[in-house]
């Protein structure tokens, strides 16, 4: 296999939110190249893009650079997406499922084999992510390391979740296909409907927060921001459906639909 | 636990050959550190030893720099050993079992508390290692890598064996508690809230339903049944906090109070 024929092959999505230097993302290029991920998105690059520093570290993977692309938020990175995991060196104070690389690399290449595409979010060199990037994921994932000495660079968790994610490959040419073949997402059937894609979600959030607003429930408004993430939190981990997004929207619609004189209601 | 308190724990030797570079035993030893590897032997360094740029290429792991042992070769490296993997990026001309990194940290890990020691010999930066040094080990290792962009450094190739080592046994090497002190154990990190009693979560249900059937929404009424499954089955998933579903109660109320005069709340 080829380079450019593993770029023909469907890979879990590799997103750097802003990453401060060049050196970092062509480092990560590399690191994706070495196990066959293709697929790189960048948020908000704090020198711009493109980055001659990014082209001269890659160098080899010069064709995942060229094929990245620019996005100015995380949302937008991720709306095409169904299922977005964010890696992260500690536990935040944030209600939200962990997974190891291993299990998160398995739970994409399954997905991937359903016609689903994933993507895991990389913070900046120093702050990480955000809480607010963060709660946007379907799950943290973290590697296990010494507390002692915990610090790993970008390229080194991009090659990371790469090795894993290679190591999943080798089981689907050992014969994954006998292994799940129909609606085989280990934990979550999904029955008739597809995973919503987070444009979907998205719409439904925008929904539900103008109703919200409208009621007066996102108050005071230093604290509407932090009321927002974790109520999008929770939606996030119900992993839904696009009928089920369809059916939440319905329910805001419903509940918030003028209501006639209710003699019924005690 | 320390880095310090770490050097006590048993874990694989790893021992580079003639590394070229002295950044390169630097970045080696930080890729140890990362994963609680702690013996660090070198045969005939290039440049000499000590050098100055592994040390500030360390920079955190100063203590196994120091601790390095030196050797004139491979076999006086690995005379006290009990297992010797040979850490290759391709296969040789050479009768010799090859192991994943995964199995030859898994086996190490058996063997070291069986009271046996191991280590895994790396080559050198170009040249990797020659036959008879191969010849020498009892295994070739190898990591799953991209045919077509295939190499990895040295500090790589480190990381990864010390990532699977550490992954053999987390809560022996670290002591799991101190490692992830609750929450970072995977699974769902609950921080500050506990998990909702069901009977909360009913309560929440019996509210919403209660709303939706005031709303007609949840008709037709043969129907009514097969909707309530599909909308608690959604909300199971959150998997929701206490505090979570008070947040989801208040949604409900907040979204129905708007619309109605509430003469009726006592």
């Amino acid at each position: 296999m080829t380079l450019e024929q593993a770029e023909t092959t469907k890979s879990p999505v590799i997103i750097l939110v802003e990453p401060q230097l060049g050196e970092n993302i062509g480092t990560a290029a590399r690191a994706m190249a070495n196990f066959a991920l293709t697929e790189l998105r960048l948020v908000a690059p704090r020198d711009g893009w493109p980055n001659k520093k990014a082209i001269s570290a890659a160098a080899g993977a010069n064709s995942i650079i060229e094929a990245a692309r620019l996005f100015d938020t995380v949302e937008e990175a991720v709306r095409d997406l169904h299922m977005v995991c964010a890696a992260t060196a500690r536990t935040r104070d944030m209600v939200k499922s962990i997974l190891s690389f291993a299990d998160a690399a398995q739970v994409m290449s399954e997905r991937l084999d359903a016609g689903q595409q994933g993507g895991v979010l990389f913070g900046r060199e120093r702050a990480g992510l955000t809480n607010d990037e963060i709660a946007a994921a379907d799950n943290i994932i973290m590697a296990p390391v010494n507390p002692a000495f915990a610090s790993l660079n970008l390229a080194q968790a991009v090659l990371l979740f790469g090795y894993e994610w290679l190591k999943t490959g080798e089981s689907v040419r050992l014969g994954r296909e006998t292994q799940f073949d129909g609606p085989g997402i280990p934990g979550l059937n999904m029955r008739a409907s597809r995973p919503a894609t987070k444009d979907e979600l998205y719409g439904f959030f925008e929904h539900l927060e103008q109703e919200l607003d409208a009621a007066g429930f996102l108050r005071p408004v230093e604290k509407r921001p932090i009321m927002v993430r974790s109520i999008r939190n929770m939606f996030h981990r119900i992993g839904a459906t696009e009928q089920e997004v369809r059916t939440l929207r319905g329910i805001v619609a419903s509940l918030t639909r003028v209501h006639k004189p209710r003699r019924d209601v005690p």
